[in-house]
């Protein structure tokens, strides 16, 4: 196919490595929301569109805007994009990646002379990860218009506000309603990313269409037992908050195995006071639980609260449990995975469907307008890490369903 | 009885709240072997020795020793005694409710100029934490005749050698086999201790018998899985390292419930990398196995072993594990647990025998004669903490019958 071979792989791992130098530290990648590491991005981002035909700006919250017109100018925009913001000592593809094939696969359409009968927005999100300031998705809120002001008073470590780094960043935090998008301008909203996981992989496909964002539960568990001497307490007289613990772990891990994309994690754990010969008398551990089902999930995180208490219960320890978070799953809309999932089967490839356990731009983007995104495959599923690696041949086939999603794409499908 | 009433709660108590002032720290109880704490410590060992009308001195490594005559001097004795130093932010009763105690029953018979027909001894050993240079039971072992020279060249967190420390508390290193007494010499020795354990006080007894004190053995557990992403790893791809340990900290439970005299702990646990949305890639745990009987015990950690390797191979994880201790068990000659339940019994009291989980200086005073123990109920069983408690009733209760034991000591019995 013409088209296909229009989109370069190697362009794309590249602007890539051009991004991954925009960092904080030299020996990886950092690059926080506002940084002058950030500016740096947006520069590259702002030169790449412009090369691909777009007008390209920087929004007034600092993401980067590329706009490649219709057939005529003024339409409705298919918006495409992810973020240039990276976790502390990041991989190189986490959100640039996607910002990046968007850009090459205009860039293709440009090289032919090819518009569309809508337009297309290509979005360089400032933040997604929330390192900066605590607050996540900040970039995509603004353009969903759901950025609530007072995080303009959320602080980085250095003290310093939200608000008076847009100012450094020479944006004026009066103006951020000017970021956000209208409605009725917007057709639909569409991402690549790396999937962050290892489905893909292990069933040997490099691409996936998402089926929603996985909504998640997570819990801060503290369980208060009586700390002992481990040689002089007999087992019948024990409160052992580690053993109780223990069996907390396994629930966890029993209930998300009893459904098949409920995943559930007991990522962090802390047994008090921690000494060889000392029975523990106090353990802290968190669950985090996520389904792309609201209600599993609702209903595994319930179950989980009350088998937590109940093994409290029965072991005469004190358990407490508070909810840290709740956030609803973000559906991706069924016409655009169908459209997705032609483009993938058009490679001659099967179409995979799988949740998104990790969050991504689409869960603010939703309240703008329908989301779709593609997943390409990664290696043994590493991400937020050095080793987050994908394969040339990958970041082609990426981009080719992606640019054969955006040539075909048809809102008048939407149901 | 006359020579019950000849010991006094009060004075006890009086020398242990005077032992507790020689401390480090000013807000509470820290005393290391050959500190200028344990020099004062030693003072007033020795000068309320003498009050009780024995011979004291301070032996070649440190230790307080006094002597009271038997009928005739020059008699085999019998020894008594404990520790006279403390772990840190100490209990006051740990080790010197039995130095105390022991003086205090010499006094007894002093004040009514009765001699028994062997001498006693009582030591006020100088180590048996090991808090300072990091090997335990340095007092009794050079009295035993067991310790090591190497011992000299371990250095406290200054950097002072032990060699260095016996200087400057003006003892000859050279000399410390000095310390050594013969086998002949010793009758046997008893041990009064508070039992830092929860048994007697949930059986509502104030003393009880030590049948043993209890081999230990002690492993570091290594568990390597697949650290990942908490939502994008689905349940049947995880390695997860923390579920693999949890099921491990079951097993030890459920092992040393299975008989009732054994105990298995996990004191110590760390979850790596340790964030609410990260899949545990590694866990790190350590595993304390105890029984008053050797078999018992080492047929329990050698089960562990297995059914550990075995949680770990169903999982698909990588287990290592190692054994950073193995202690024999210590056990509590049978002709002196008779006298001492026979002492009991004549108080009028139930006789409760029970195993010594946490280690005393008889562990090293079994190389040099046989020994005993008398345990004295504490609060809650806490001990190795600034809230270890005793009521004066039971001070006063041990005294007795410890001074009832001492008066009808008879090594004509041994068996």
């Amino acid at each position: 196919m013409s088209e296909a071979t229009a989109v370069s792989g190697a362009r794309i791992l590249a602007h890539v490595e051009a991004l991954a130098r925009c960092s904080e530290q030299s020996d990886g990648l950092t690059r926080v929301f506002l940084s002058e590491e950030h500016r740096a991005a947006n520069e590259l981002a702002l030169r790449w569109m412009r090369e691909a035909g777009m007008d390209a700006r920087v929004d007034a919250m600092g993401n980067v805007v590329g706009r490649y017109e219709a057939t005529r100018p003024g339409m409705p925009c298919l918006m495409l994009g992810s973020h240039l913001d990276t976790v502390r000592d990041a991989g190189k593809y986490d959100g640039m990646l996607g910002v990046v094939t968007a850009i090459e696969c205009v860039h293709a359409l440009h090289a032919r002379g090819q518009r569309l009968p809508f337009a297309l927005e290509v979005l360089g999100f400032g933040d997604e990860e929330g390192v900066r300031f605590g607050a996540t998705l900040i970039g995509s809120r603004a353009v969903a218009g759901t950025f609530r002001r007072e995080v303009l008073d959320a602080v980085d470590r250095d003290g310093i506000s939200l608000r008076e780094a847009l100012r450094r960043f020479d944006l004026e935090p009066a103006r951020i309603g000017e970021a956000t998008k209208r409605r009725e301008d917007v057709l639909a909203y569409a991402e690549l990313h790396i999937e962050q996981g290892p489905v893909l992989e292990a069933e040997g496909l490099p691409v996936g269409v998402v089926t929603a964002i996985s909504g998640a539960n997570r819990y801060a568990v503290e369980i208060d037992g009586v700390a002992g001497h481990a040689g002089t307490v007999p087992m019948p007289l024990r409160q052992d908050a580690m053993a109780a613990a223990a069996e907390c772990v396994l629930a966890v891990e029993r209930r998300a195995c009893a459904e098949p994309e409920l995943v559930g994690t007991v990522g962090k754990l802390e047994c008090l006071p921690g000494a060889v010969n000392v029975v523990p008398g106090r353990v802290k551990f968190t669950i985090d639980v996520r389904s792309p089902d609201d209600g599993a999930r609702l209903a595994a995180a319930a179950d989980l609260v009350r088998e937590i208490q109940a093994i409290c219960d029965r072991r005469g320890v004190q358990g407490r449990i508070a909810k840290t978070h709740e956030g609803k799953t973000a559906p991706c809309a069924g016409w655009l995975q169908a459209q997705i999932g032609e483009a993938i089967a058009a490679e001659g490839l099967p179409v995979r469907r799988l949740p998104s356990g990790a969050g991504h731009d689409g869960m603010a983007m939703i309240d703008l307008a329908d989301i779709g995104m593609l997943f390409v495959r990664c290696e043994k599923g590493i991400s937020h890490n050095p080793a987050e690696a994908i394969t040339l041949a990958d970041v082609e086939t990426g981009a080719r369903v992606f640019l054969r999603f955006i040539e075909r794409f048809d809102p008048a499908r939407k149901t």
